[in-house]
């Protein structure tokens, strides 16, 4: 059956603004308030009095959102039933074309001690050129067996991506990543007997790793998030929007592409992704900004760097709103709050400012201002709908 | 599956009163308050005070409800499986019986210009008089072929209503109606192959409907909402109810209709409905009362108007509470801001009012009060829920 919202849409010239900021959410705690509550960010505030706010669970109560699912409720797509795989995600993200029946995993150079166990899942974040030499080692110097090709590419830092190409693989694998250290990596490991043969290959091919890589600091790979390619239906179709996604990370811009949205360069950060919008704004009917440093903070632990982060987004908004938008919604994609120094469940706050959108009381921009606005509580899939109705693309529902 | 709700429902003396305030959802635009804020309702803020408010999205978030799609959420059908075409709502508006197989359409009678082109939708909304003189003309001249019959009949002003009756035809077809002027209307066009004599029929029909109305004022019909008659569990057996639907427009007595509820004469307006209500009151376990000028005055950007609209029922107020219900109920089945001069999807307030109840620490009766209500943000399908609850009707779930 026909998703209800993508059976009302039709077109119009008004234009959608998506400003997020990742890991936006945060919380007060008994030692502090949440970074939007302590930020000073007069625009975000006038955009909440003169719009409306609310919060949004992004997919259940109670439940931590990784990235991908934050995204794909902001971009209306449910989470649950569009989850994607980090493996597709990190493909996406380093513009890797990723074909039907691959299987993708995400890379984590890693540093193991003597014994084989985990000291530090990152490597101590190598330095990208150094990813860059030592996925150009692996590619050179692993054999795989049979027909199986592997591509190794480098993200950022300490992060890559694998791709396995070749009949029957499947990608119902368990994580080799163990997720702390102090204990050796899982071994691959098929959930079901269908990828049996997919886990040998891949343990064969980690045994060869294990030699190569012995004596650099970042001396092993952890893979998770086994995962192959699934169709989803693009923005031009479900919503007939011409979308940008503008963001300095791959993964984002990797999600962009996912939604069929176009992407451009990596932007050097938030000033540059503003830029881009402008220099592109007639071209494009939904624009989507992306804000990595409030998430990168927030797991930091570090309160002032997250404000920063939030009030370099303030900043620009007279010259995003000088650009006529019919609405800009301004949101995240989960919480990180520094208290926390990770994603956690928590609403995010969001606001929506536009013509057709309607003022609320709300006149601050943080987490309990939101939670007296206009538009309540709601799920993180439904913002898009707000948007979309708020430029007047949704027809009415029934006679 | 049975629904849960009409599995739980046992019988009970206390009286409901559902007041709908047709479009009674407003929004506070940087230019001025709502209609609700604005208005004087001493009444209604009084049973705010004594009761719950709450706000409820009619259909789903962004979603701008149809006045048959509000009204089935109002009567606790959800509105998305209980989809009617405005065909079967018109049919029940000027009690026509329709029966299984007939294919309903609503009507419009139009202008076209020389070229054939549509200069005005409404044909300057003629007079119902003319709409029941042009109808009695096209019934004695047209001829269908086959064993086809039809059924022309007049609504209000440039509405009617046709049936098709006979063997094997399909409402799976398109709208005439372009929705707009200045383009010719569309030719009648089936969505499958089964629709397809279905359209021959219907064009040839118009074909004859073209040259009879040629030089009227109204030279042509337009035609949307095909639909048939689909069974729907009357109130009488989902909830244990008596309900007596009174109204003064012939949609919304025919909404009653289609849900089961006795339906008097129309009423003349919102007082002779209150007194339609005193007269049968031990009659009916369950009143829906309908107020439309709440709706037209918002469609017509009349704030004075739909504030009016809204008084006039908040006049009426004590002399329905005099009459000892169990509860009362006061909403609207979307939103018509007058500052949108059309449906919207925005939240409607409501507030219920009876022994069962309740009360929170709100007291005025409008959109910005409501959020703040002990009811919270429901859906609009739930308030029946509410309804039943409130006077005892619902048995406890689970041993």
């Amino acid at each position: 059956m026909q998703e209800l919202i993508p059976s009302l849409v039709r077109k119009s010239d008004s234009k959608i603004v998506l400003l997020v900021l990742d890991g936006l959410g945060g919380v007060r705690t008994s030692e502090r308030a949440s970074e939007l509550l302590d930020a000073d960010t007069p625009n975000l505030d006038r955009m909440a009095a003169e719009g409306m706010s609310g919060v949004h669970t992004v997919v259940a109560p109670g439940v931590t959102p990784g990235s991908g699912a934050g995204h794909m409720a902001l971009f209306g797509y449910d989470p649950v039933k569009y989850l994607l795989g980090r493996g597709a995600l990190s493909a996406a993200g380093v513009a890797f074309d990723l074909r039907p029946g691959d299987v993708a995993a995400r890379v984590n150079f890693c540093t193991l001690d003597a014994d084989g166990r985990v000291i530090d899942r990152r490597a101590g974040r190598i330095p990208t050129e150094e990813n860059m030499r030592l996925c150009k080692l692996l590619r050179e110097n692993v054999k795989m067996e049979g027909d199986v090709e592997f591509f190794l590419e480098s993200e950022r830092d300490h992060r890559g991506l694998l791709v396995l190409r070749g009949m029957g693989l499947s990608a119902d694998l368990k994580d080799t990543d163990p997720g702390v250290v102090g204990i050796t990596p899982n071994p691959p490991t098929a959930r079901g007997t269908e990828a049996a043969g997919t886990a040998i290959l891949l343990e064969r091919f980690l045994d060869q790793v294990r030699l190569i890589l012995a004596g650099e600091q970042a001396n092993f790979l952890l893979l998770r998030g086994f995962d192959t390619l699934r169709p989803i239906e693009p923005f031009a179709l479900r919503y007939l929007l011409k979308a940008r996604g503008i963001a300095s990370y791959p993964m984002y811009r990797g999600l962009s592409k996912i939604v069929g949205m176009d992407v451009p360069p990596e932007t050097a950060g938030w000033e540059e992704s503003v830029e881009d919008m402008k220099a592109h704004w007639n071209d494009y009917d939904f624009f989507f900004l992306h804000q990595k440093p409030t998430d990168s903070a927030g797991e930091d632990g570090d309160f002032a760097r997250k404000i920063a982060a939030i009030e370099q987004v303030d900043r620009t908004i007279p010259e995003i709103l000088a650009m006529n938008p019919g609405v800009v919604c301004v949101t995240g994609d989960h919480a990180t709050p520094a208290a926390f120094q990770r994603h956690s469940w928590q609403p995010v706050p969001f606001l929506m400012w536009g013509e057709n959108v309607g003022v609320d009381l709300v006149d601050r921009f943080d987490e309990e201002a939101a939670r007296l606005g206009g538009f309540g509580h709601q799920f993180g899939k439904d913002l898009m709908s707000f948007m979309l109705a708020s430029t007047m693309r949704l027809a009415t529902f029934g006679a």
